[in-house]
């Protein structure tokens, strides 16, 4: 068998941008608690400060958000090309294809912070589009009055979405926005290395996102709260699964060996939102059951919720369709992405690593 | 300044596809010199190799050729998609697009050599396609009398190719298949990783060619083929650009510390085809009078000719417009990435490095 490393533990390079410190349970955004951020930030204030390096100003952010919301519509080509997309394509592959046809003359070396805002207000357009394309509903439009979280829950269903909802997703995307240099981050800066473009290098990265060892889509967490679906049967069904010796979905993690500070953030919003939407406060009432029940099971593994646990709770309350997880986890990640690609636009250098042959040496 | 590495002289695998060893001047493709492979085997016969890893039979030969054959043809939906893409938009941008258009949901993990062959057949469809969607006239269609690059040459002039330009164009095109772990085969690999498909990985790829630092575009020694333009003007237009300092496009490489091998199959095969391409016998005469003027003017430094230069001599006699030699390249280097892939696949890891944060921690 040829011998793989992944890369890990090879540090790829320097950032600015997030500490993700596993043993700690600390993810850091720019010098700022993720955690923090999450719960008394806005999804553009959090933007601006992965984009800039800064927490905006007023004025800064109101100029942000203006620019923000005057790149949401389609250009003309954009729509044609998503029109000619053949149904049987999974929703990553579209947004990977319309991405790339977003990539006119106008995207070339170096990468700016307004392509990245560009990229950034299309992708919940394009999402939307297609998912009422697909079901055979007219889309709905953007509307410049709502912020950028509150609008893809608008175009999603057409209607004005509750704040609980517009503060829940804001958390989980603000929580997903930047995750150091995971894989899908990787590509993007490896493409981008050559001095290509912005769009190839979110395009490498949305087709890296795709592959379910990315993580990230909290499918299975659903189908947990789904089968549970109220208070009086989380701890039979639990103990039920911990008996047959099953996985419980949602809890442990591979980095984190603690609290995942994402999940404890998504947990405050959920304990502010108390009462407010069904399935936030049955997500409070599984996770402390089910750790409960993890200690009684299985003393001393230190079980934790982690960041899917609560990510599912959220998408779960503000109904999103579950083929939409993983895109709109890409909503939030762009995000994270293009500071990615700006930083290392900034002190560039062609990713070249070596491979060891191990086949044939010819003869002579 | 954020330290960057670019992962130099990093191992990030072993692979069994190609050796390229820059200090002997040895590029070995499974087992083959592949300056051999180009001057005595054809297109299909090295892809075959490459994908497979071994040289086919007479009989898997002709299965492959016709299978190979058979997927030229752009599906209907990828048509429709290049002709909504705007006209400022790199072909590189075009190819990239179009390429993912082309992931539909049968595109999944694992990856299969049959998409690989199916992405290799219609790159060039592609990329006739747009040059001629551009230039106002009619795509020719291809033309199942033809293999691989002659199909190539015909589909771009409409007119029957010589058999010195099918001659040379495929030892091009044999010899920028495959080069290691270069920035866009890694690219490839990295989206792979994820369990994401071949596709997405491919896309990733052409992102990373199109980039600048990525090479392998040898536009700046057509100019100097162009600028010298007759055997008699070759000596006395090297030693103007020589006593003004100037360098010398063609020659010298980062890899290859000696002669690069695919320059001297290169030139094999332009002395082969001697008389027959006025361009090719000019670089013959050029190289020799460059290397000797190099030789009187820096002593000791052992400037060699590198694919760059007999590449532009090739893609000049051939006729090639110079907008279509990075998508030239894309189209032979799509058998390396894709061998690379499907390898990748085989014994996968995710390839999730560290990046070291330098950025604040905040208090508490």
């Amino acid at each position: 068998m040829l011998k793989v490393t992944g890369l890990e533990g090879v540090v790829a390079g320097e950032t600015e941008i997030s500490l993700v410190d596993g043993e700690k349970g600390h993810l850091v955004y720019r010098g700022h608690w993720a955690k923090d951020l999450a719960v008394h930030h806005t999804f553009e204030e959090v933007a601006y400060l992965l984009l800039y390096g800064t927490m905006p100003t007023g004025e800064e952010l109101l100029r942000f958000k203006k620019a923000l919301t005057g790149k949401r519509e389609l250009p003309e080509h954009a729509k044609a090309v998503l029109d000619a997309l053949p149904n049987d394509m999974e929703m990553m592959s579209v947004l990977r294809t319309v991405v790339s046809a977003m990539g006119t003359s106008s995207y070339g070396w170096e990468p700016t912070i307004e392509q990245a805002m560009t990229v950034t207000a299309v992708i919940p357009t394009i999402i939307t589009y297609r998912y009422h394309q697909l079901n055979n509903r007219e889309p709905v439009k953007p509307n410049l009055e709502y912020d950028h979280v509150a609008n893809y829950l608008y175009m999603l269903t057409g209607k004005e979405p509750s704040e609980a909802h517009i503060k829940a997703l804001s958390a989980y995307m603000i929580l997903t926005m930047e995750h150091g240099m995971n894989a899908s981050t990787f590509s993007g800066r490896v493409v981008l290395s050559t001095q290509s473009d912005l769009i190839s290098a979110v395009t490498g990265a949305i087709g890296a996102m795709k592959g379910p060892l990315h993580g990230g889509a909290p499918s299975e967490v659903i189908a947990l709260l789904d089968a549970i679906n109220t208070k009086e049967n989380a701890e039979p069904w639990i103990r039920k699964e911990l008996e047959a010796g099953r996985r419980l979905m949602g809890f442990g993690h591979r980095v984190y060996k603690t609290y995942d500070p994402r999940s404890v953030a998504l947990k405050t919003v959920a304990q502010e939102l108390s009462g407010k939407d069904p399935w936030l406060d049955l997500a409070l009432y599984v996770e402390e059951t089910a750790i409960r029940l993890l200690d009684e099971y299985k003393p001393g593994r230190k079980l934790y919720s982690n960041v899917e646990f609560y990510a599912a709770a959220v998408l779960r309350a503000v109904e999103m369709p579950s083929e939409l997880y993983t895109p709109t986890f890409t909503a939030s990640r762009i995000i994270g992405w293009t500071a990615h690609i700006l930083e290392q636009s900034k002190n560039n250098r062609i990713f070249r690593p070596k491979a060891a042959y191990v086949g044939k040496i010819p003869n002579k």
